[in-house]
């Protein structure tokens, strides 16, 4: 306790009445805690990549290939917009999985796909704007769009994805204000928590809206190549025509997430809006090299051997779920991909008793609540497959959908 | 140009009246570009380390050896303030080599110290708030401080570091105002560019201002290692008691800026404040593994080798500006350690002939206005000793001192 001992320990320290006014937003919350802290026997709570299937010897292999062949430029400051061959990875990747065409130019690397949304948000949002998200949407955006201070508008999801009508009514609104959305952030496919994936009606409709009310959409992607069946439909990305859609990407689901590489897709002219935002001079040049001399080789096949993995962590779970809630009108989504289930609780379900009994049995979920923005969501908790072996996904699924039978109000 | 092809091009794009006010703020002036475009062959001009110091073999075996201990937490999501052993390496360097003690929860860890710089002023500055810094200061903080909008009150650097007495006027006017200094940013060692390091009775005075004024003090110290001669003074963050003083660090000039590791240490209160602007979840935690495997072994003998590279390179550098500057007038700063030599012009020179003459000699340099936040700068020039090799640094520097003495107005 060094630290302690030279510090006087003022009760309120000074620098508190020094704080921006953006810092001061969810002061004393910390980031990314809004799950119960379990010792968990069963991780179903965080979108953890399945640690049994990082490529551990590839990416020693790659940074002894890439050192050889690039080791200065990997040590020294890089490209403020990312490594080149990483963007155009990132294209190939584009063209290879949702047949999209961008080029390098349209790409910006970031650290994590949660730094790139953040780029989005510094680049059009001040506080006090109004931005559109989905309703539920992902708890980890929430805290990014909340810290930059703007009026979230809800859109609700259903099976086709984020309700487009609503989306018309928040624009009307607004225009009847004299007001402007900066944008709408939405998840096109197996939308995290909810599930669905965007149809291509809805698709052709949002897109069609950003251009009647002249705003932009930030298309968030963060699972689109795990797709374990059903069609892939284009991104909204590729069905713009006028430079209004901003899509983000992640290397975190498909290599892993502790290599912090996630990306912009976006009309050129806008990238050095984004770049103001990425102090200190672009991402890692070394990691950006070793993730691409490692996915350079091996992308499509390492894409294929996780899908597999991922099916059958999904099917896993399902099947334990549907053996104990069969009848009990609880509701499960059926993602065609990605890493969550999301459960409508059955009414009269007491969520603080779920909680309890869940943390008894040492099961992790995310309550309902942490994904949305205007409070609501008691009657929902979201599960990850993603992080452990089918196995346990079968048997955590079971004992937490019996926790769930236990906790009915009587 | 697939992309062109897919796009109509209007001739304003769409989303320029969507920026919000601080993507605004220097809008349309690239990053970083403040030098002008020369195909060096001498390259004076960015503050790159030397290539041929980069422990290649050393970066291959750490990686190996982390991968083997640890893979599984290399490759996910890991702690928000950073890898906890890259924190403690992080401590026991300050230990080492300044004798300052601090623990792992005062550090978080940032992509490089641009970012981390970032996040200091992201959670302390509002546009429109003031902020002291010294002129002439680092052209890529100044970069950073503008993108988060406040008044920038300039303080003069002088032989002992920044002069504390102009602090004051600048602190009193201030309160005179009704207003509070945000935060006093400032480069103790070796000051880039200018080349001084602050004196022990600066250093005590600006900590009491700090105090007296109820402000904070950014202390920016990216070379402190890297001390050829001359005596290492207490950090402004071990001579505060009231938890006023937030210090910024990077591994980019001991190990290389491709791994963009950079932190903040500051009273562990703060650090939540931090936290909320590193979007994302924390810094990579296989780069931060790798760099953490490679200088646990040798950081000490690293930084000792370093020390004799920059400090060859420094006296070749300035024995060529010697030889032919001498009488000219030019004065020529002698840093005791860093990267930098600080030159003013001889009276009379032309900084566009200058320029000129440099670029024919493909020299490359900063010109003194890149560090000045309020204008002027005109009659100075900064050069980087550290990219090229010590014959480079004497044959370049004797070319541009040529060019120096060529440019005088007739």
């Amino acid at each position: 306790m060094r630290y302690a001992s030279r510090m006087t320990t003022p009760s309120v320290p000074p620098f508190e009445s020094l704080l921006s006014d953006r810092a001061r937003i969810g002061w004393g919350f910390p980031v990314g805690t809004a799950r119960p802290t379990v010792d968990a026997l069963y991780e179903f709570g965080g979108g953890y990549p399945d640690p049994a299937s990082f490529p551990y010897e590839g990416m020693v292999d790659a940074t002894a290939r890439m050192m050889q062949a690039e080791g200065a430029a990997a040590m020294t400051y890089g490209e403020p917009q990312g490594y080149r061959p990483l963007r155009e990875l990132v294209c190939e990747k584009y063209a290879k999985f949702e047949n999209m065409q961008a080029a390098p130019e349209n790409i910006i690397v970031a650290n994590g796909s949660g730094n790139a949304l953040a780029l989005a948000f510094s680049a059009f949002v001040d506080p006090g704007d109004a931005v559109i998200a989905e309703a539920p949407t992902f708890s980890g955006s929430l805290n990014t769009i909340r810290r930059h201070g703007p009026q979230i508008l809800d859109a609700p999801v259903d099976d086709e994805g984020i309700v487009t009508d609503v989306v018309r009514v928040r624009l009307e609104a607004l225009r009847a204000e004299g007001r402007r959305c900066k944008l709408i952030y939405t998840i096109v496919n197996f939308q995290n928590p909810a599930g669905p994936s965007q149809s291509l009606r809805r698709r052709e409709e949002l897109v069609a809206l950003a251009g009647e009310f002249d705003t932009l959409i930030l298309e968030d992607d963060a699972y689109g190549e795990l797709r374990f069946e059903g069609e892939t439909l284009p991104p909204l990305y590729a069905l713009d025509r006028e430079g209004r859609v901003i899509r983000a990407g992640t290397l975190s689901k498909i290599l892993g997430a502790g290599v912090r590489l996630g990306w912009l897709c976006a009309p050129r002219e806008m990238i050095p809006a984004f770049q103001g935002f990425l102090f200190g001079g672009g991402v890692s040049p070394f990691m950006s090299r070793v993730a691409t001399y490692y996915l350079r080789d091996h992308m499509v096949e390492h894409v294929h051997r996780l899908i597999d993995v991922y099916r059958a962590k999904r099917d896993a779970m399902l099947r334990g779920l549907d053996e104990v809630l069969a009848g009990s009108g609880a509701q499960i989504s059926r993602p065609e991909g990605g890493f969550f289930v999301w459960i409508r609780l059955p009414a009269g379900t007491d969520p603080r008793r779920l909680a309890e009994l869940a943390t008894q049995a040492r099961v992790q979920y995310t309550p309902g609540p942490a994904f949305f923005a205007s409070g609501g969501g008691e009657p929902f908790i979201r599960l990850a497959f993603s992080y452990e072996p089918p196995e346990k996904c079968y048997e955590g699924a079971r004992l937490l959908a019996r926790a769930i039978l236990a906790a009915r109000r009587t």
